[in-house]
């Protein structure tokens, strides 16, 4: 069980630090960017240095206290708050921001983990790379936070998630030891992959301090289109179409309903609409290719042999720069709008490529026998990564409908792990999908789970409740 | 302390399973490819589906008897062969080698952990796919161990090692539990990444039974050649030109000294040179374009970029089929010249990019100063992985030099560690590299890698004594 992070325990804790390492908990800490619940904390720690988060782990460790590491806050499944329990200790990355080296030449990046994930954007584009990681919440989120939660975003198609572009890290691990594993190798198999193992957890097997990323060559020529698709079944077969084309180059592939679309002229009629009349379906689509070959030219070429094969009705391709800023700023403003309409349910899935359609198809008939709504279902379809969101009918609110949200949820996510999908895709488990974890994750996996837990933590002390349920 | 797999134990768990599954102790089970050492076994188990592995495994637990997962027995560091201790039982994955699925349209393929590399991109091929992984053993070496090592080879640059080549797991856990994680999906962040920790175990946490694996589009254009470099810091310059040209289009990149090429024409005059008069250094390209783009064409792009900027002394592109296939032949018997000319110690380093260039230049008279040897250092150069291999000068034998072998693996390593490199790039740790992994292993890693090891696999049954030296 765990002890309260106290007035004698932070008393304690302070003699140990700098003098302004710990302070108090200012409302920023405990707030859920969905507003859901509240969190709660004895003190916030702002440690300068991995050693400092060391003496903060150690002692913690030692006496028994919960800490719960902080990145930027915008974690959407309460993975940084905890509402119930002994009193924890927050420990903010937010002094720890700097980029320690940059080696241009190998394409890699070694920075802090308190770094925003904008910084970290910032810091490639500085020597002429990017940093392909990109989601909403980037000026704000930290790259700590996105490895913690294997962030994913709008580039994983072609570059991965958080996972796959992480070649070290700096780590203060559960018992207060510090791992240095700042690696720059692109090939190193010497050991069990602690890396992985620490890039998910949630913070809940450790604290990343630092971290080696991959950075990419800026793609000659960048290239974007709005296409409107037939049905979800003509955006996969449109993938595949491209991907044969221009195979390993398409950047993102999103998925936008004619629901989304309303939802923005309702809620931010100034964001200008790509078509007349809005379509069913459209995908927005980003290529960046190698000198030789014109992006707008091969999206044009896409484009015709969608068309063609009948899978594509209507196109547009940016002619400029910032034509594609505005193409994606529609995009961006999706999960605004809908924060605007209010969702009852909200979900973070992925399904089996070949599954998407056909769920698609089926859900929405499925929810309407539990009462009448507006799915909005969008996102990063060429990773099978669905935001399946579910809203009242207009004159209603979501406060009318707050029983409705638990068989809505248990609905989308059995029809979702039916098909071999998940139930978080992107997200991570928190302390929101705990249950869900629970219901839908392998025994197996979460036997093992449970022991590696109680293998590097036994005191239990790290983002306690997160993942995995407390044992009292 | 680990009990034998006597007779005793081989009676009763033949009582368990189907009659023939149990068998005797073939030579080939017990072969390191190298000859260094023999192994020893009490029986060899060859299950045909996941259950009979779960019994084999779970009796194994009861009994305490360690068990050896074998694959293709293709491994370089004694993985697979173990010389002393209790007698253990090794398991086969060889009759578990079905293709479960294939999803073309998924880009994604599902199949066991017995079939060979090479039936897995056969696989690919028929329905016109790729499955990159590539490795001069691919005809024997198994899916399973090539995931158990997270195995390399020539196409990590664009599409990643083995670990980047999975998408799920089935595997057996040390007590005997069945993990179903057979997923087809690009994103899924429910807990902890155990995919990840099975994947480069090598067989420590458990034994692999299946995988979903991603297949990639055949590139529309492939090409590939020779390019002489002044020396291999031109190399690395001249990979960072291909990068900025073809970004994320190179698939592998490939150094060649000199002297590989004298040890080709010693002990395989049959094979075709491409220069005559072989170069100090040169690289193999190997690129695969989309549509638009001519692959000769940007090669020889690329050449004429690279001897502009001084980097490129002389080169060929292949112009057919066939030379592409004669190109790689070379690259690929180098392997095979070495062992005909029999080296002293063999390496298996990564270093980071930056380092490579002065880490050849200042190794070879550090080693001068042991004596007198020739160095044939190739390898995956886009990935910062050398093959640093000394041997005896003309004249003198591998024997002559068995006492200076710990002195040579001991300065290549130590210099490589300096500069934070890997010990052990994409071979792995098996039993040959315990020592290193404690000299030069983070102490945090090690800690915890204990700590999962005990937490996973109490009776310690799993490949007693690979990674991690068995506690008496």
């Amino acid at each position: 069980m765990l002890n309260p992070a106290d007035d004698a325990f932070v008393q304690r804790l302070a003699a140990l630090l700098s003098p302004d390492v710990l302070g108090g908990v200012e409302p920023r800490y405990l707030a859920d960017p969905r507003g859901r619940v509240g969190g709660q904390a004895g003190a916030v720690a702002r440690p300068r240095t991995v050693d400092e988060v060391s003496v903060i782990i150690a002692e913690s460790a030692r006496a028994r206290v919960g800490v719960i590491p902080f990145g930027g806050g915008t974690g959407l499944v309460l993975g940084q708050v905890q509402d119930g329990g002994p009193l924890p200790l927050v420990l903010s990355l937010e002094r720890m921001r700097a980029v320690r080296s940059v080696h241009a030449a190998e394409n890699v990046l070694v920075v802090e983990a308190g770094a925003t994930l904008a910084e970290v954007q910032a810091a490639a584009q500085s020597v002429d790379r990017m940093f392909p990681l990109s989601l909403a919440s980037q000026g704000s989120a930290r790259i700590g936070g996105n490895l913690a939660t294997n962030a994913g975003g709008v580039n994983v198609l072609r570059y991965g998630n958080a996972r796959d572009l992480c070649l070290g890290l700096e780590a203060v691990l559960p018992d207060g030891t510090i791992w240095h594993g700042l690696k720059r190798l692109r090939k190193d198999n010497t050991g069990y992959d602690l890396r992985n193992l620490l890039i998910g957890a949630e913070g809940t097997l450790g604290v990343i301090t630092a971290t080696s990323l991959k950075l990419s060559p800026v793609p000659a020529g960048m290239g974007t289109a709005f296409m409107v698709v037939r049905d979800p079944a003509a955006a996969l077969d449109l993938l595949a179409l491209a991907q044969a084309r221009l195979g390993g180059l398409v950047s993102a592939f999103e998925l936008i309903s004619g629901m989304g679309l309303a939802f923005l002229a309702e809620v931010m009629p100034e964001q200008r609409q790509p078509f007349a009349v809005a379509p069913a379906w459209m995908v927005l689509i980003d290529v960046g290719l190698p000198e030789g070959l014109d992006p707008q030219a091969a999206l044009m070429g896409l484009f015709e042999a969608g068309m063609e094969a009948g899978l594509v009705l209507d196109g547009t391709i940016a002619q400029s720069l910032a034509q594609r800023a505005e193409f994606w700023s529609l995009r961006e403003n999706i999960p605004e709008a809908n924060r605007r309409i209010g969702s009852i349910s909200s979900h973070d899935i992925s399904l089996p490529l070949g599954e998407v359609a056909d769920f698609i198809a089926k859900t929405g008939p499925e929810l309407a026998r539990l009462g009448d709504w507006r799915i909005n279902c969008f996102g990063h379809l060429g990773d099978g990564n669905l935001h399946y969101n579910v809203f009242p009918v207009p004159g209603q609110t979501r406060a009318q409908h707050e029983n409705s949200r638990e068989a809505i949820k248990g609905l989308v996510h059995d029809l979702a792990h039916a098909r071999g999908g998940s139930v978080s895709a992107e997200h991570g488990i928190g302390r929101l999908k705990v249950d869900d974890l629970e219901k839908y994750g392998d025994p197996a996996k979460l036997a093992a789970m449970r022991a590696i837990k109680a293998a590097l933590d036994p005191a239990g002390i790290m983002n306690p409740g997160a993942v995995l349920r407390l044992l009292a």
